[in-house]
C-alpha cells in the first residue's frame, strides 16, 4: 500500500493533467461562444447539457463516482455558460435596461411621502434623511405611498423594510416586487420609546397609557413598575401621543418617540423606556425611475425559481462565481403557486461593475424571472 | 477554423480523458479518507486546500482561466470531503446525537401551552391539532410558552411561525434557536375573521368595533361600508371579543375568529369579512426532547456562517449534493455581530435517511455552528 506522501504525489500528477485538459476545453468553448454570439443562439441549451451528462455517465467505471462526476460536469458547463454571458456583455449584446446615474439624491427640491402620521418612525426616518424642512405628506398605507411615487405625486417614499428584532416587513417586500419603483437609498433609525404626557404631568396620578401593541410590548419592563395603569392599544405610537394631546387629561400618557412629543407639544416624562437597547429599523427611499447614485454599493434583486433541488443554489452561484458578497436572502411564497418561491437577495456591488453585470446576466438567463429592486 | 461539429467532437474527446483522470483521483482520495479515518484526522484541512489551490493557479497558462480552474478544484476538493463524511458515517464515526423515534404524537395524554387567550388563533391551532378536549393552559408571551415546555410544565407548545401575507414570525424563529426544544409537528390555520356581537345585535345601531390593528387592517374593505364606526385597537382579536361580552353594550362589536364567538358566547353577525381569501398561518408544535415521528418528511435546521463570499453557498451545497429539496431559507442577523448571519433552512427529508445524515455531517463540519430544530 502507498503511504500518504506517495498518494498525494500521484494526485498532484493527475491535477496537472486535469488543468491542462481543462484549459484546452475552455479554448474550444470560447470558439463555441463566438459561434453562438455570431448566430444569436441562446447560451443555455438544456437539451444538449442533459445529453452530455447522459453520455458522461455511461463512461464512468465505478458507479460510486457517478454522482460526483455529474456534479463536476454540471459545474464545468455552468462555468462555460458564465464565460459566454461575459463575452456577450463585452460584445455589447446586453439585456440591461438603461438607468440614470446621479451624483447624489437631491434632497432639497423634492416632495416626500410616508405612511403614518407626524411623529411616527417613518416620519422620523424621513426627517433624518431629507432634513427638517423637506416638503412632505402622509398616507394611510404602504401601498398608497408606492402609488403616490408611481403617479409622480411624490418624488420619493420612505418605507420600513426590516427591524432588527421583528424581522422583515413582508408587505413592503411584496410591494417592491409588484411596483416598478426603485430603491435609491436606505437609512437606519434606532427605535427609542419615551413616556410622553401633557406638560406638568404627575406620574403618580397616571391611570392610562396609550401605545401601539408593539410599543407596549417593547416597554414591558418599565410597565411592570406601573401595574395599575390601564394599557390601551392604538393603531400606532404617534396617534397615541396625539390622543393624549386631544384628551387634555393629565392622567393619560403615551409611549411613543421623542419626536412625537415635539410634534404634539407633549413633555418627555421618561427617556428610553424600551427594554432592549439594540432595536433598529431599516428604511428604504424609493423613486419611480431607474436612477442610482454613482458610488452605490448595495444591490437588491428579487428572482423566481421553481422548487427543484439546486435551482436556488445554481442561481446564487452567479453571485458567488463573480466574487460578490451576499448580505441577505429571504424567501417569500408566490401567491397561488404552492412550493414556488420568490427570493429577495442583497449583495455588495455597483450596477456598472462588470462582476455585477455578469452576475445579473446569468441570473436573468437562468431564472424564471428577475427584477432589479435598487442600487444604493 | 473548425466548424461546430468538429469543436464538439474535440470537447467529447477531452471529456473522456477528464472522466478517467477524475476516477483515478477519486480512488486515491478514497485511500486518503481511509488513512484519515484510521488516524482520526479532521476531514477539512483548509491549509492544505489553500496550498493546493495556489499550486494549481501556478500551472494555469491562460490567466483568463484562473478563476474557473480555482472554482473547479474547489469543487473537486469539496466533493472529496463529502465522500469522506459519508465514509465516516458509514464507519460509525458519527457526530449525531441520539433521538427517540415515535410512531405518532400522543395527542391524548398530554398538556399543551399556547400564547394568548381562548379564541386566539394559537388556541384554534391547538384545538385543531390536539382535539377539542386537550388539557391546556395559556401564557402571555411566546417565551413563556417555550419556558413552560423546557421546564416540563407542558408537554407541547403551539407557536405561530409564519403567515402567508405577513411573513415569518421572527421572534419565534429566534426562540427556536435559543431553546433546546424541538419541532415535532406543524399545522396550518386559515385566518378567517368574522364580525361578532352580543346575541341580537342590530348592525344599524353599531357605533364601535374592536380588534387587533392587523384584524382591522385585514377587513378594510368591509369597514369601508361602515365609516361611522369607531375602530378601537386591542392587544389581540380574542380579547376584543371578550371586551364585547364584558361591556354588555349591543352597539359594540368585535372582529375575531368564529371560535372566539363560541368561547365568549357571542353571535356571528357576519362570516368571512377579511379582504383576502388566502391568509394562512403556519404553527409548529414543539416539545423538550429529541423525539420525532418515524415518517417525518421535513427537516428544519439553523446554522451560522461568517459573511465570506461563498460560505452560505458552500453550506447549501451539502443539501444539494445529497439530492435534497430545499423549501425555505431565511437569514436573521446575529445580535451584536455586524454582518454575521444565522440561516434558517427547511428541506425535505427524514433524519434517518443517509442523504440527510451526510448533509448534516457536512454542514456540521464546515459551519460555525449548526442546530437541528426538528423533523416533522
Amino acid at each position: 500500500m502507498l503511504d500518504l506522501g506517495e498518494i498525494r504525489e500521484k494526485i498532484d500528477g493527475i491535477d496537472k493533467q486535469l488543468v491542462s485538459l481543462f484549459e484546452e476545453r475552455m479554448a474550444l468553448c470560447h470558439s463555441v461562444a463566438e459561434y453562438k454570439i455570431s448566430t444569436g443562439k441562446k447560451v443555455l441549451d438544456t437539451e444538449r447539457e442533459n445529453a452530455k451528462l447522459a453520455a458522461i455517465t455511461k463512461m464512468v467505471q465505478n458507479p460510486e463516482n457517478v454522482h460526483a462526476i455529474n456534479d463536476l460536469f454540471s459545474q464545468i458547463m455552468a462555468n462555460s455558460r458564465k464565460m459566454q454571458y461575459r463575452l456577450l456583455e463585452e460584445n455589447g449584446q446586453t439585456l440591461r435596461e438603461p438607468y440614470e446615474a446621479v451624483n447624489e439624491v437631491d434632497k432639497t427640491n423634492c416632495k416626500v411621502v410616508y405612511q403614518g402620521v407626524p411623529g411616527a418612525y417613518s416620519y422620523i426616518a424621513m426627517k433624518r434623511y431629507f432634513g427638517e424642512n423637506v416638503e412632505n405628506f402622509h398616507v394611510p398605507t404602504w401601498r398608497d405611498a408606492m402609488e403616490a411615487v408611481k403617479m409622480g405625486k411624490a418624488d420619493y417614499a420612505v418605507l420600513p423594510i426590516e427591524n432588527s428584532t421583528a424581522g422583515i416587513v413582508a408587505g413592503v417586500y411584496d410591494l417592491l416586487q409588484e411596483y416598478n419603483n426603485y430603491i435609491i437609498a436606505e437609512t437606519y433609525i434606532k427605535v427609542e420609546h419615551a413616556l410622553l404626557g401633557l406638560p406638568g404631568t404627575d406620574l403618580d396620578k397616571v391611570t392610562t397609557v396609550y401605545s401601539h401593541p408593539q410599543g407596549l410590548m417593547q416597554c414591558e419592563g418599565f410597565l411592570e413598575q406601573h401595574k395599575d395603569w390601564n394599557q390601551i392599544s392604538q393603531a400606532n405610537t404617534a396617534q397615541s401621543a396625539q390622543k393624549v394631546l386631544l384628551e387634555k387629561n393629565p392622567s393619560h400618557v403615551a409611549i411613543a418617540s421623542e419626536e412625537a412629543a415635539q410634534v404634539y407639544g407633549l413633555e418627555v416624562l421618561k427617556h428610553k423606556i424600551n427594554d432592549l437597547d439594540n432595536n433598529t429599523t431599516r428604511f428604504v427611499i424609493v423613486t419611480n425611475t431607474r436612477k442610482f447614485v454613482k458610488n452605490a454599493k448595495k444591490m437588491s434583486i428579487v428572482f423566481e425559481t421553481a422548487n427543484e433541488a439546486g435551482t436556488l443554489y445554481n442561481l446564487l452561484s452567479h453571485i458567488i462565481y463573480n466574487g460578490l458578497n451576499m448580505n441577505k436572502i429571504e424567501s417569500r411564497p408566490i401567491e397561488g403557486r404552492e412550493w414556488e418561491f420568490r427570493f429577495f437577495v442583497d449583495f455588495e456591488g455597483n450596477i456598472d461593475d462588470p462582476r455585477v453585470i455578469n452576475a445579473l446576466r446569468g441570473i436573468e438567463e437562468e431564472s424564471k424571472k428577475i427584477k432589479l429592486l435598487g442600487n444604493y
